[in-house]
């Protein structure tokens, strides 16, 4: 399968990451038609193409279906009976099945030998600990610490179940990382794999706040994400861009968080540091093209801008570094709106 | 006049530089509305809205530009009657009033004690030649080489016209130059102006072949460079991108050879090379914006794609470097398909 330029690559998904895929498929000369339930998604602006309807809307998808020559999405929680309706999207629905549910995922990592947070899975009116302190987090639909609570003992469990409307949950053991980082990677059907430096990354109130290329991470320790990333997206037969978020543990350890089967706010800044961003490197992995590369060519510092930090946008445009803003149209607290990335150093000739 | 987030950029013309500026837009969260003939600009494929219609239908631009919150133009030759009916146009009316007309642009250029090559206005039958050899161009309506023929002596001045077919013309003196360079700069509303570092430029059958940043020019050709943008774009009130076209002598002289109204090839290299590109810098100055950084932090290479040199878009996508197509249906001998750009060092961090 291999979508030439003037095809139309479907995007299921209308947000910032979304718009961001449209505008690197448009560098390659290739449309987008663009799926979503809002009326006024980000991304219909810079699109070929877009139809605005539920994600339940059989004869909608059935229709977007046949006008794309490939189709994937921005966001992971798409329901599978969509995906089943529209026939190939890459990454593939197994996938999604993996990543929609924290327990099949943390089991899927754990299954390849990889490290993670003590985990168990939970339903509502079990008590029984892990090693206190823990954090309940629903088994679906959890993004931006929206479905998880820290608890402490299990007085605190049950109120966090009922917190989180009694749906079933895993149970995570609470990681005293050093920090945080995410692998950027990228593999092709034919097995091509190419993964971007990894980051630090910086979460204030469970938002992403920060990435800064080059992380604290040892020259061993980079391999090593790298690594993880590989046999992760060898072991799902992946095609496209996944994101891979670790916690690096005070001895060094890289313990895998989750997998975000789609580009990632982690690598925005590949749109500067490197010459094939995430959003291009996966747009040629869904369309059939050889794998870019993904060599930083300079370090970087991406900053988010939420929720009200950007109504200030003149002197956010004065203010250097590359801004991007998202085009939505509300801005609400905690809300991405759009982000800054700013060069601060230069890798050897590229 | 300012454009806030989410207002919409009209832009006459719908090709490349269309395609370009209306992606540029969308990182700033702008809107764009492209107005072009073509019934399939490429331009069209990237933008909030488009309309299809004739550059003299008056009812269509009245309401393309009751759509738009400012409107600007992707080439030089739209009649000054499209103009007029639009009301106001960054850059202005007045600006394309000079530039569409050699003689007007050449005598301009004069006027601010700028060096040319040796220019006269000559019309059809007239036989007076300047010092051989010369270039007969037609006074309005070239690009790309077209609209020009080389004349040693009357005879071929007088089949030259014949070429022509009799059109007014400027009988322009040969400059054996060094090697070709352009500055390509911005000017905001308030009198802020920002320049980027001239790229030598080399030609092939009168069409661009290649850009290299940084070019031959000494530091102090550097600055003149830029201090001759500066000069143009002061008298001309100008607000947007303006490029530069020199020819630099070999005793090291600056001749001006053309002024392009708008963003320009030499300068695509500015996507990759600059946080702020040429045609980010472009909507930036119409939009009322903070010009942005036009400090360039790489070396860069830039090779336009012609012809179906594009065709082979795998080889391409697979060769390295940031590769654009700007998606046109049609190749055909000549055609600018789409550019590469690669970085070949770094400059001082930024």
């Amino acid at each position: 399968m291999q979508v030439p330029p003037g095809g139309t690559i479907g995007i299921l998904g209308g947000g910032q990451l979304g718009r961001m895929l449209a505008l690197a498929a448009a560098r390659l000369g290739l449309k987008t038609h663009i799926y979503s339930p809002e009326p006024d998604a980000p991304a219909f602006q810079v699109a070929a193409m877009h139809t605005q309807a539920r994600f339940d809307d059989a004869d909608a998808l059935a229709q977007f279906a046949r006008c794309c020559d490939v189709v994937t999405f921005e966001f992971e929680n798409i329901p599978a009976e969509t995906l089943a309706r529209i026939g190939a999207v890459f990454p593939g629905a197994a996938t999604l099945a993996v990543t929609q549910d924290r327990f099949a995922e943390k089991s899927f990592i754990a299954s390849l030998g990889l490290k993670t947070a003590p985990f168990r899975k939970i339903d509502p009116g079990e008590t029984a600990m892990l090693e206190a302190p823990s954090i309940l987090k629903t088994r679906r639909l959890g993004y931006d610490g929206k479905g998880q609570v820290k608890v402490a003992d299990a007085g605190e469990l049950a109120r966090a179940f009922e917190t989180l409307k009694r749906a079933p949950c895993i149970l995570e053991g609470f990681v005293d990382f050093a920090f945080e980082a995410s692998v950027i990677a990228a593999r092709a059907a034919d097995g091509a794999f190419a993964a971007y430096d990894p980051p630090r990354n910086v979460h204030e109130n469970h938002i992403l706040r920060r990435s800064v290329v080059p992380s604290p991470l040892s020259p061993a320790q980079v391999e090593e994400a790298k690594a993880i990333a590989r046999r992760i997206a060898e072991a799902l037969d992946y095609v496209g861009v996944l994101a891979v978020e670790l916690f690096v543990a005070k001895d060094g350890a890289l313990l895998v968080n989750e997998i975000a089967p789609r580009v990632h706010n982690s690598g925005h800044w590949t749109i500067e540091a490197c010459l094939t961003s995430q959003f291009e490197q996966h747009i040629r992995a869904v369309a059939g093209w050889p794998l870019g590369d993904a060599v930083r060519h300079s370090d970087a510092v991406m900053e988010n801008l939420i929720g009200d930090e950007a109504s200030d946008w003149r002197a956010l445009a004065a203010r250097g570094g590359a801004l991007h803003l998202y085009g939505k149209a509300e801005t609400r607290p905690g809300r991405k709106m759009g982000h800054v990335t700013w060069l601060t150093a230069r890798e050897s000739a590229v």
